[in-house]
């Protein structure tokens, strides 16, 4: 505080720059917006990324009784180690391991969520000053994390008509001596990106030759459609370090339990400062709820395997029955998703002479057909949108009912400023 | 990292200064004590501040029925405004409000435990450079988050003569122009401490007059013995702005349950900044639990008040029998506490000439009689050792038993190298 202020001025004490700097995109985008809905439709909210909200997804009954179980064994109140309960971590590390990855126990640290995973992995791999890249689009968090800690970010392009796959060049043209790690996210929010074994291991070659350490923001880790395939990075690799950061919040479809981890794949001893600087960061909030903990050993073992192909079926139907009546609509293309929970789609904004951008866009498609999608701006990648395949079946065709008529009154064929002045 | 490191050398990936700064001062120095007990005695730990440990502290069934319902009711799964469900946050405002200090759930924000709170408002308060005031002794956690940060922390005393109050004069010395704020902790983990209305007011009085913001952690608010009474510092001051900051922790004995708050007592304005910055902090890790969350409403309003009489007793029960015992030992002196669930006693080492500071003392008690208390030099604050008062009744008088025989060998009356060359 500074002298003159004390002496008499107002008192007014300022907030720190890390204060400041806790930006978070979504919140600041939607929270300007202009978002009403039209009062004679009943909204549909294909914004949010919450698989709970809409109640078609209920959470699996094993979670609850292990959860209940763990409450009324009174025995999962007090402190554990900062890193979490051993049971927990041994069940994760055994759920998580791969014949060619193996880790145990002491390779976990439970946090409170995977943003606390990610939390912790930045704020452990690099100083203010040094940057790290992170994919656009991508999840907003990554940058909102780093950049309260005065990292810098730097975005490396993802091909849209590619199956979003990472422009390589690019990734080359960022790094530089203050790189400090990549964040790969697979599979996608945004995107529904599911990556290919070969993709993958293009991704670890630039790392390999570069030494940079990954942290793989594998929180949709197994929510693929069927005839995709998941490949944990760290599986294909046994020279690249990776701090691959899950939890249980989308596949459990349990995001308020904040229960997340990160998990160190190092074969090579290269992460033994890291691994003692996250353990060592663990300590500053003492770890997630312990019930969860408690839980997470039967959840992990015993939730059956109908629970997750029937999320699975859900989204795929929708991303179908999304992906084909978009791809009808002029101005409008859809990336078809293999994975996660999320469809992203394309405006050809100029068609649309009326909306300067997805904003614009997004917003009257609200305040006339009550349908709210999130505009890509918040990703930083603007004239896409970007919807949930959570939405119960019946919603999807209505919505995609409005959509069509929404763009059908502002489409302007051919010449872009056909017809609106 | 460095370009060197790229050209062959051994690929080491260095942690950052924050998690290297990120150091637990109880752990460290337990971790590298001698700890190894008797084989012949039972170990009675009276060094962990977790009064789930012993058993004989139950947590109450009405939280344990409320996190049942929350979680069979199958509402509360899904994500929270970063800030927690205004639901909870009601119920702590009514819980927290008094007549001087009236808040609403605006003021509240959740946080992943009582650290959790603290991280929040130290981040949110000062910038790396700046400093922030401590008690000495004091909780570790506070010098842990602010190092962490790169913010200094300052020491002010307190005078175990006078039942561990503040050192005003000290406190006054230790402010300068970068100072950002003071942490008050009453009622007072290490001491038991719990400050009449007339020292918070001084306290206070200082704050107001150098324009400080104060950090009330207030986690152990109503957890007094019986002719002790606590004061919420807010409720005492209508121009001082407060962060108090407490939790379910300690007084309904669920530490492992991370549910912890901030309260913003601002009535002139004075922290307008602070409030929005402390909600973009929030959105870093997304807040706690959501279950306990739910709970929160009904463990406030309907936990009897008998389940609380209950463990004051106890607590009070087990500070008499350790204060009559241990001041009856030469070389030993305990202050009495009128709260929280400790007590300091202090070691006349000098009369203790074959233990050069309360480390050695403490690792020799362990080593013989299979006793181990927490050596204060974690809080550095050396030749005092903090005990529980959470410990089941049967093991105090037991406990007090081997100090006494343990200090009789090694106490050497009058000339303080008596008999030990
Ligand atoms: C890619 C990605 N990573 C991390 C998270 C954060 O997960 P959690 O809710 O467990 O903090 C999300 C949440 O939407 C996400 O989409
Ligand atoms: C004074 C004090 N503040 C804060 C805390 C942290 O509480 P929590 O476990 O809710 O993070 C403790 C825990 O022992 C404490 O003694």
């Amino acid at each position: 505080m500074s002298t003159k202020m004390k002496e008499g001025k107002k008192w007014n004490v300022p907030c720190s720059h890390m204060a400041e700097r806790s930006i978070n995109p979504i919140r600041n985008l939607v929270d300007s917006m202009h978002i009403t809905p039209n009062p004679d439709k009943d909204m549909i909210a294909l914004s949010i990324g919450d698989p709970t909200i809409f109640g078609n997804l209920p959470y699996c009954e094993t979670a609850e009784n292990a959860v209940i179980e763990a409450i009324k064994g009174r025995k999962s109140n007090g402190y554990t180690a900062s890193v979490g309960y051993e049971s927990a971590r041994t069940a994760i590390a055994e759920y998580s391991s791969t014949p060619t990855s193996e880790v145990s126990a002491k390779d976990v640290i439970l946090c409170s969520g995977c943003s606390s995973s990610l939390d912790l992995c930045i704020s452990c791999l690099a100083n203010p000053g040094q940057n790290i890249l992170i994919p656009l689009p991508g999840f907003s968090i990554y940058k909102t994390l780093a950049e309260s800690l005065g990292i810098e970010v730097r975005h490396y392009k993802l091909l849209p008509e590619r199956s979003w796959e990472v422009d390589l060049d690019h990734i080359e043209e960022l790094i530089d001596d203050n790189t400090a790690c990549i964040i790969v996210n697979n599979p996608s929010n945004p995107c529904g990106s599911v990556y290919d074994k070969q993709h993958l291991q293009d991704i670890l070659e630039i790392c390999q030759h570069n030494k940079l350490p990954v942290i793989a923001d594998e929180i949709y880790e197994h929510f693929v459609f069927s005839g995709a395939k998941y490949y944990p990075l760290a599986s294909l690799t046994d020279s690249v370090p990776i701090l691959s950061c899950s939890g249980l919040t989308k596949r459990f479809l349990v995001p308020g339990w904040r229960m997340g981890w990160v998990i160190v794949h190092d074969r090579n001893d290269i992460l033994k400062d890291i691994k003692r600087g996250l353990v060592k960061l663990s300590q500053r909030i003492l770890g997630p709820n312990t019930l969860v903990q408690a839980a997470i050993p039967t959840i992990l073992k015993q939730t059956p395997s109908d629970f997750f192909t029937e999320t699975l079926v859900h989204m795929k139907n929708n991303a179908d029955t999304f992906y084909s009546r978009l791809s009808a609509i002029n101005g409008l293309t859809p990336v078809m998703p293999h994975g996660a929970m999320y469809m992203m789609v394309g405006i050809d904004i100029k068609k649309f002479p009326d909306f300067p951008t997805d904003i614009e866009f997004v917003e009257t498609l609200v305040k006339e057909q009550s349908v709210f999608c999130l505009p890509a701006s918040c990703f930083q990648y603007p004239n896409f949108f970007r919807i949930v395949l959570t939405v119960p079946e019946t919603k999807v065709d209505e919505a995609c009912n409005r959509i069509q008529e929404f763009c059908k009154k502002y489409y302007a064929a051919g010449n872009s400023m056909n017809g609106h002045a």
